[in-house]
């Protein structure tokens, strides 16, 4: 698209108890409007790239779509920033329902930690989870990301995510939004039907409940960030069957949940 | 309120090459239903205090309030997580439009950055700004709130926002949404009458336009940031006449819009 990531600008840059004018770079936002089945569903504001997969994983995270080919129609038009989508099965109930607390007399101990209705109805804990990975290579994945992204280096202005393997980065994605570049990821699988039970999200961002909803919904079974978790977020981690590690720095980092999927050298199994 | 802002918990800690359990501490997330003149309006996840102030300043900040003397009851039900609001005056048409996009075709090009329908409404630039600050001063007041954020330090999971005068910190909040954290000041103001033209808002988090508008409606002329902002972050600040600085780390920082309200030794004025 037309629209650029970054503009240049000049600011007063204080420094080394002098000041001066220079010129830095910043990121740019770009609010997105989406039309679902003729009613305005949500206005978004993000990165100007890869709108189309952020609207796929943004649909998907709110349980209205589980698969890409429920999509019938999707339009991106540039001029009003609308992205117009129709599905094949219209549920209003749904679309109502998106952001309506999940809240309900019968709510069992151990789905309490939901409190959105879609969230309660579309995750599940992750079965065939086939995915283990070494200190050394969260130490390596977190350092290729950040390597990865110019418009961070440029900017500092943005969240970045990708979703690994073994073998290094399948998918790295950057936005303005921490949510919406882990949705840019989610869509982009959805479209692609990447196999996901032995992928891993490499994040930036703050492991917060609905950082960890995500993830669960994309369905990897290990995240990784530089930055710290909630508790709320670690309940839901263990109930979902994933792996935490927050405070990635330098040459540390913690293990909050499910540690048998990390491996340390000489240490047989943690637990 | 009987929730804790933090909980203790057992992590694996990896470390100079080795791995141990350590005890650490992770911040809580609530989530809270705001029912608007009985109807559910909105769930935020937050940290549990100042719940009452934080739904003043966001019904404030949705435009769907101007002052504190129109709410009429406003009772927080812990047990339930629900903050019961009703007005004196009802508007229908308000708290239906509170998050949609604001599209005209007559939409002039001085406010084509608004894109949400009530702050096309609300958000006015700022008269009567009698603020100025040092450079020093800037240093000074990111420390002093940065210091003041026992529960940053112990978690590192959390945003800080205060707002400040010349004499220091006035109130400072801390969440785990960087929304909530300006919310939570927003309220506060509203509530105690508190007068804003000669006041700065201090904040961790980036400046998002989201970010700028918060500060423009609750009304200060000067925000900064440790982060970066974004362009129509910028853009919106030039508009509403408020003073940027960002990146403010150690001894540098960076000012973007209105450099006019910084003082700098030796040097007469900034423009």
């Amino acid at each position: 698209m037309d629209q650029p990531m970054k503009m240049e600008s000049q600011v007063w840059r204080y420094e080394g108890g002098a000041i001066q004018k220079v010129t830095d770079s910043i990121v740019t936002e770009y609010p997105i409007t989406i039309v679902l089945n003729e009613q305005e569903f949500a206005t978004l504001v993000c990165s100007p790239e890869y709108i189309e997969d952020l609207v796929v994983g943004f649909l998907a995270s709110e349980g209205i779509i589980r698969s890409y080919k429920e999509i019938k129609e999707l339009t991106f038009i540039e001029t009003t920033g609308r992205v117009i989508v129709n599905t094949f099965k219209v549920n209003k109930l749904n679309e109502m329902f998106h952001s309506k607390r999940y809240v309900t007399s019968c709510c069992g101990k151990s789905r309490q930690s939901f409190y959105f209705y879609n969230d309660a109805r579309t995750v599940k804990p992750l079965k065939n989870v086939d995915v283990t990975v070494s200190i050394d290579q969260c130490f390596q994945l977190m350092r290729q990301m950040q390597e990865s992204s110019v418009i961070f280096q440029d900017t500092g202005g943005v969240h970045n995510a990708a979703l690994c393997d073994m073998n290094g980065i399948v998918v790295d994605r950057t936005d303005i939004g921490r949510h919406n570049a882990l949705d840019k990821i989610y869509g982009h699988c959805l479209k692609h039907s990447i196999s996901l039970s032995d992928k891993i999200i490499v994040f930036s961002g703050r492991i917060s409940s609905e950082v960890l909803l995500k993830v669960a919904k994309i369905g990897c079974g290990i995240v990784l960030s530089k930055s710290a978790p909630t508790e709320l977020a670690l309940r839901l981690a263990e109930e979902l069957n994933i792996t935490t590690i927050g405070f990635l720095r330098n040459h540390s980092l913690n293990i909050y949940t499910r540690p048998e999927r990390i491996k340390v050298p000489g240490v047989p199994s943690l637990t």
